[in-house]
């Protein structure tokens, strides 16, 4: 056994299993790339940052007798302009998979120990998530195919993440957009795990088509523009075989819905998010070779995102409110919500919840993350503070 | 004297001047906190940084027998509200004094050794700057005030860090908005310094007035919407005996001409820059309490500033050009030419400049500063690299 009392792990065992030096180990252990899971989970370990090529948000299960690795979710790089990024990184294959995009937050959902479990893109065993596919997700799936990794996005307004009523999702829902093999993480082409979700009733993100690569462009623009109006958030362009790496593209609504959030919080909003978005309206603009009516439309979009949030956040607190993200949550099992809190509340969040009421056969609570950097900073200024 | 073949100087008489122990002066040098400047000016060394308690910019003059120390300007802070910020800033004095804040960029200006000599903020020389001053200012005034460095808005198009039309300066020209004593680095009061600038026949910033306490915040709106109209840049709120420290505050017009600037060059711009210019307009906008039309107004103009150059610089760069920023400088001495490129080469700027032309008894020379990152960013983008 190690010297680190937070990770009990066999470093010789997990060495030879992930093909690392146990010193190398050892060394990722020491930098904390390779951390412990919580609680009931804790023969699970999560790979984080730089670890050793080993892509981060990977998790290392430690049966007892055996090993397993679920690879954490490869980062999908972003087209900027439409066009050039097609023809370039799908050059060689004849035609592009457009699938939907969906705004929720991804999972990994594998079974174990009889039990299925969701994975957070970190790595983190989320207790909300893993509940809530346990009433989403046939066993079958998992069971007849117990190498397969099922990667979907949890999409609705019940969701402590990313809340979205454009989905016709009542309260959360899973959506399958890849399915990867556990041991060599290579995916499945997109077709065969379309079939096998449908095979299984496993519900899945939508299929826009298999466009030949020199429309494609023009057919996302279409299809970006038409789920723009109704608020969703983008696509995926894939080589139907998975072979070649997806690229995202977004709606112009989809990021200024991004900074409309992000604003209301601005003082504890990212900036390289801020100016990210910026710059694919720029580029957007550029492509579609807008007129200046559209390209008003888009600059109006563009300084109301931010500017509104924040006018309606220096309102709140000048009007004597503290500014939160309110949510809720529904589980089955009344028991998972205080564990969903504790879990939350180890990240540093500060929360308020109320007493769970009873909805039919589940419970829901309604949980408000405090945002206290903007409440304060809002306050200060309002008092006379000077920005620097 | 030391082992830092870079910086000659005699660091046990430069810390007794100082107040600074000779191991703590070594150690700013070792930590490059402390520089020689370069040429003719070698005997001048810039503070940068955290340096001991020394402003970052002061400059410490060597003269062989005695030294001098020409502090760095000191940080002026900014309002996010006018209200509040002007009643808790400034409690306990009756009244402030608005002075126009010009877009230019900022000098010092001393005698020595029988010639006048700008440095920048960080306590550089610059060549243009200290040729053109020779011919702005009298001498009457340094001669009978040797212990005053003057603080000045270099200002105008022909100017090679901030270009603006709207002051009426056809070339550039050089308004004082402070008055420091060398020793104490104390300002002179607003009414000394002005009179004292007006009797010597040295140009200065704009006074609007010297208003109640209570009527400032007001006032100042008044003044910043007329101003803003023009292009002009803000207004400093000071103390009139100079004892309190000035505040800064901007039009949402000059915010956004800003970005306007620094969205050309969408690659280079810093990101701290963009969000605190947003930022201004949210706390504006709440301040006066603008109604939906102003709000889309300002909307707007936010968003075009940083769409519109950037939807100028894709459409160059695919147009086959490279980004650059031009400007032009004006000089009697045509030797200064080369030394002034040769120092905005010593800062890694990129530079392409044409043959003078002469214009009366002065030379006129065109510059370009080539933005590499720009443009190749967004070559690659064209040409269908992916974001990130």
């Amino acid at each position: 056994m190690n010297n680190y009392p937070d990770i009990e792990l066999d470093i010789e065992k997990a060495g030879d299993f992930l093909d690392l030096q146990p010193s190398r180990l050892t060394d990722l252990i020491e930098k904390r790339n390779l951390l412990q899971n919580w609680d009931e989970y804790d023969n699970m370990y999560r790979f984080e940052g730089h670890a050793g090529g080993i892509p981060s948000g990977s998790v290392l299960i430690d049966n007892g007798s055996s090993f397993k690795l679920i690879r954490g979710f490869p980062k999908i790089r972003r087209a900027m302009l439409l066009e050039p990024s097609i023809k370039v990184n799908f050059s060689g294959i004849d035609s592009v998979v457009v699938e939907e995009k969906m705004n929720g937050y991804n999972v990994r959902v594998v079974e174990y120990d009889d039990e299925l479990i969701a994975f957070t893109r970190s790595g983190h065993v989320c207790p909300y998530t893993t509940e809530r596919i346990q009433n989403f997700l046939e066993r079958d799936f998992f069971r007849d195919n117990p190498d397969i990794v099922v990667y979907g996005e949890m999409v609705g307004p019940e969701n402590p993440y990313v809340q979205k009523s454009v989905y016709n999702v009542e309260s959360l829902d899973f959506f399958v957009f890849d399915m990867r093999y556990k041991d060599t993480g290579d995916a499945l082409s997109v077709f065969r795990r379309r079939e096998m979700a449908e095979v299984y009733g496993l519900k899945q993100v939508m299929l826009f088509g298999n466009f030949p690569l020199e429309k494609a462009a023009e057919k996302v623009k279409e299809i970006i523009k038409a789920i723009g109006k109704e608020g969703r958030e983008g696509v995926m362009i894939k080589d139907p075989d998975m072979v070649l790496q997806p690229v995202k593209y977004t709606c112009s609504e989809s990021n200024c819905s991004d900074l409309q959030h992000a604003f209301r919080f601005y003082n504890e909003s990212g900036k390289d998010f801020l100016f990210s978005r910026v710059v694919r309206e720029g580029f957007q603009t550029h492509e579609w070779d807008e007129n200046e009516e559209e390209f008003h439309k888009r600059c109006l979009r563009l300084g109301k995102s931010m500017l509104g949030p924040m006018r309606d956040t220096i309102a709140h607190v000048s009007g004597g409110e503290r500014i939160s993200d309110d949510f809720s949550i529904r589980v089955k099992d009344r028991e998972v919500i205080d564990r969903f809190i504790t879990y939350l509340e180890r990240f540093g969040l500060d929360l308020l919840f109320d007493t769970p009421h009873k909805s039919g056969n589940e419970y829901i609570i309604n949980i408000r993350k405090i945002n206290k950097s903007t409440s304060d900073k809002t306050q200060a200024l309002l008092e006379g503070q000077l920005w620097s």
